[in-house]
């Protein structure tokens, strides 16, 4: 199962009245760590999306062990446990770069949609990048 | 079970480029939802976080359903099923005011923290507020 | 020139570490003022997109005075004072609702474009809307 | 003037339902200019504010010349035109990093605060740092 690690350093914009960075903000670390997991499989999801490919996101869980704080060194792993034509799941770990602490994980799942957001086969030339196996 | 609905419209800064609320937003919307649940439940939660008690997010949830599009009429239900002096646990229904359809549903859990974010027991005088009931 | 009100509650994902409302949000705070103005004038910013009409920002501009919090009761008041076929002007003041001091005041500059983001002169249809004097 | 350029992917989330990034996210960015721009002249922002030294926001402005989208390659590049003792302005141009095309144009200006969100004096020993040449 191939993993990929993106790195970040949170904005003051992301942090709240806490002096954390505020929970929601780590669903759209996720969505780093999925765009960078794609590039590292060999193709842009911004593509994708050009020719009609649609990941729209059904589930997201995040669980919050330790608060990553502004400008921290992050750094978010990425792995692909799960797909099928149909749909998708994610797992991700939020660690602190420097400490190896790991702050957080979650996982997404999606559903493949065409351009008009109707749930759609993965086209087969998809299939290798999502490592399906091919129907027997 | 005590339930408090807020309404809300989307902001085009929440949409996304597939036309459609950014899934993030949605846990931003369930923290309207906890801010107005502990209002209807008579106090402010600004007004405890001055006190010292802090509601530190450890988990959050979302399912999504049907997508939120701009400027559309969103109810956002929220309910408090579990409560104890260490934590509690939110449920969220989020759905389009106009015509009732349920979009997303999901979940939160917090612990309760003191002002340097260590786990803290909730104060007494909040049990009655979070329906906690008294030690026998 | 007619205003527009629009009442607000900050919200704690808005907050950033020093304790107050990160300033970009004013600029998502000023779009929620021009969709209300826009239905205080008999239509709706979403249907005017639908129609292949949409207001692009070319410049934005804010002014902090005070900070605004978390829960505060926030007013934003919307002028339109300039608009012609091609460009559009508004302006805004954000106060605290129950103090009346004024936090923060901006502007926003538009043009408006096709649904190709080209520019492109406004409709006459809409020209009353945005009190566009008839050639002469 | 020293300068100082860093570069960022606009995420998903930071686009909107036009298809381009969102403008009050070009804020986020010139926000990143800054911090990077610290770094660059040898001290931490972050370390700075632990210290007791705010920088306030007092004014923002953004010219949109063109769109940035999703997952474009982004520089921003940050310089600080005037400071002194009681105020510091930056100055940004966001460009596209491959086609060198400016999107944007920018300033902030701010005071100095202390912890209570006070103006204060910039303390000596960050005069260098802004280029503020000692008294005669």
């Amino acid at each position: 199962m191939s993993s990929h690690t993106v790195y970040l350093r949170p904005r003051y914009a992301e942090t709240d009245q806490m002096g954390v960075i505020y929970h929601a903000n780590y669903l759209i670390w996720m969505e780093m760590g999925r765009t960078e997991w794609c590039k590292a499989r060999g193709f842009n999801y911004k593509d994708m999306e050009k020719e009609g490919v649609l990941l729209a996101v059904v589930e997201a869980n995040c669980r919050y062990l330790f608060p990553a704080r502004y400008d921290d060194h992050i750094a978010v792993v990425t792995t692909m446990p799960e797909a099928s034509r149909r749909m998708v799941r994610f797992e991700y770990e939020i660690r602190n770069a420097d400490t190896e602490k790991v702050l957080s994980t979650g996982f997404t799942r999606h559903i493949f949609c065409n351009s008009s957001m109707q749930p759609a086969s993965l086209p087969e030339r998809y299939h290798a990048l999502f490592e399906i196996a091919p129907r027997g």
